[in-house]
């Protein structure tokens, strides 16, 4: 089983590396892009033994003390079986 | 309409952050995490006025050109009405 974990930086947050990718764009030809924000995708490849449950509770117990800052970011997780 | 770039290393080229996270997790009280895989996820807002082909094809340009290197990386796209 695989887990997919996206990690933003909360919306009130500023994210200045989106924001220099968007204006960078702006000056480029690509047009049509109003906003970018960044953040981190982990895919993590799971242990075949764990039961869906067990790995919904484990991603989000590894996604919530390890891959996120709480303070500034916030994640969201998509198991794939 | 806002789209969902994933860059990740290509299967082939050693993710050494990767392993550097899975190997602490087996380090630390996390079990049954077999492999991570590190990338980047950008978020872009479209401008309404696009359609969804020309968002599509947008944003296919975007990721190909700009936030990928498709040396080593490659990309998917998910667009969200």
């Amino acid at each position: 089983m695989k887990a997919h974990v996206y990690v933003t930086l909360k919306r009130t947050v500023l994210d200045a590396q989106g924001k220099t990718i968007a204006e960078a764009l702006g000056r480029m030809a690509y047009k049509g892009v109003e906003d970018v924000r960044q953040g981190k995708y982990f895919v993590l490849t799971l242990a075949p033994s764990l039961t869906e449950e067990e790995a919904q509770a484990e991603v989000d117990r590894i996604a919530r003390e390890v891959l996120t800052n709480p303070v500034i970011e916030e994640y969201s997780i998509r198991l794939e079986p």
